[in-house]
């Protein structure tokens, strides 16, 4: 059911031992396809945001292991390698997860040939693994979009985040038979709705509007929003659920309206290990991102400005994800 | 107790006929100060929001009659004119209000000099009228802001958007001593809180944080806000509030946070002609707001972009007044 205008953000040459990605820093203006031929090229898309995403950071980081160990002229060079890759996205859980698992898997081979073939089988299987996921997060929303639903949704959550057609944005792909229609928050202050998800639906052909972050409340009414998907980057085990600044006033305002509030995401972004939302760090962001005000910067200016926010479990009807569409209160037994 | 650092933001010659504006489409970078000498230049400097804020288009519109007498050749062609410039911001009631209030004066005057003087004379005690009701909704404020207080507000409503010292930016001036701090949002598509707010916070010297528009219902939580103040375009007489998109989901976020949201406007914003909200017309702005994405153009994109939206009775505390703090029944009996 997915669109064929797929769009690939990362690919791996295991000849030429590179990763090509797409740089989204030039999206949508321009489709800029960048090769990372060693670790401080990898380091640098990732700090850079060149690839984001905390799915797509995974998949990036285990062929980054590909990448080391080229690079490498024994192990302990290699662990030196992927700690600095690591530590390039202190928050994105799944960078570091997906490079620890590729390593994990070389064991005790000691040839450079075997070790990138097991490296790079390992990388291609969490890949495929994303992949599957994602679809099935999509298939699983076939129960809850109707016939000829209005979405809402907040910042990026597609090919350009994940390894596969994404968490919320696969729900939009796999109800594509149904006559949908997708608003885009623009998600100030980095504008990935704007920027990402409008191309990303428009090259999946789906009716896509933009619209202003404080415009959600009133879309709901006036463009009559049947359901609103988010993804989230980290669900405590009582569901309450980070994700980008703006989904905690989305989800207020979708209570408000009544309408279905629904978190689209793979199981291993549920963090069994905290209770609650006061347990996740909320990451706060350069000011320069708010205070830089039609081009100029005012550094004098005071701002706050977090990067997530929580969305507490009593306002999320439900969560999206690969193994079926989850309540908070089977978070605990299904994950 | 308001601050002396004074912005003028309009200003009439009779001698000239003119209107001197400051420029706001420049601000805070550039002081530009522009001369509106026709009717259809007063029409432009409205729609390109050279000059906005509800209450700074009541005095504007109230001189711009004098333009309109000067234009003319008969009352015809006037009444052609002023229904022009009434239609320029059909939202704002001030506007079309003032205009009226001069038009009205002019009784059976039938010498150009006279109805030129007359306009100005009414126009001036409008201007003049409007600083008294700016000082005496700050004072009636000062019942609901208590020391300590953090105030969070949406859009421009100070010195920039009235012809005194502000609506709800009165209020923050009138309690100046009570060590207060003011959040303001982003006000997207336009910037008016990053652009105008934060400027005029400055200029005050009262304590001021930028945020995103997306992070109201966090600043809430986390900031502990213990009042939201906005100003309004038009107020039904059931209490419903048309004011900046965003309003009516920050209005959503205080109740379910149990915050007091109030209206601060002078009582000419109330429009007793119509029973509620859905009645109040919502201006749609152009697609290239939101269609400029980091300087690049994207036409080909659908939005939508409401500029303001309404807020029901049912989530507005009160609405501070220049007649007191008055509640959604006290409007037919006291306005």
């Amino acid at each position: 059911m997915a669109s064929d205008s797929l769009i690939s953000p990362i690919s791996f040459s295991k000849e030429a031992c590179l990763i090509t990605i797409l740089d989204q820093r030039f999206l949508p203006q321009k489709e800029v396809y960048r090769e990372l031929k060693s670790i401080s090229d990898v380091i640098d898309a990732i700090k850079s945001l060149a690839v984001r995403g905390a799915p797509l950071l995974g998949v990036t980081g285990s062929y980054a292991v590909c990448i080391a160990i080229n690079e490498s002229s024994d192990f302990y060079h290699l662990d030196k390698l992927l700690e600095l890759l690591s530590a390039s996205r202190p928050t994105a859980v799944n960078l570091k997860w997906a490079a620890q698992r590729v390593r994990k898997s070389l064991g005790t081979i000691w040839n450079k040939e075997k070790l990138l073939s097991q490296a790079f089988k390992i990388a291609c299987e969490i890949h495929s693994e994303d992949e599957q996921m994602c679809r099935q997060i999509g298939l699983a929303s076939r129960s809850v979009i109707k016939d000829n639903f209005s979405i809402l949704t907040i910042c990026n959550t597609g090919y350009l985040a994940t390894g596969g057609q994404g968490s919320a944005f696969s729900c939009f792909l796999e109800n594509m038979d149904k006559n949908i229609q997708v608003f885009a928050m623009e998600t100030r202050p980095l504008l990935q709705g704007a920027r990402l998800t409008m191309y990303e639906l428009r090259k999946a052909k789906i009716a896509s509007h933009l619209i202003a972050d404080s415009a959600a409340a009133v879309t709901m009414l006036k463009k009559k929003i049947n359901i609103v998907i988010t993804g989230s980057d980290r669900v405590a085990s009582n569901g309450d659920a980070a994700n980008k600044i703006g989904t905690f006033q989305i989800a207020i305002a979708s209570k408000y309206h009544n309408i279905p509030f629904y978190i689209a995401c793979p199981t291993s972004t549920f963090d069994l290990h905290i209770n609650s939302g006061n347990d996740i760090p909320v990451e706060e962001r350069h000011p320069e991102e708010l205070l830089t005000i039609l081009g100029n910067k005012y550094p004098e200016y005071s701002c706050y400005n977090p990067a997530f926010d929580v969305t507490p479990a009593e306002l999320i009807t439900g969560y999206i994800t690969e193994k079926g569409i989850l309540n908070a209160k089977q978070i605990k037994s299904i994950v």
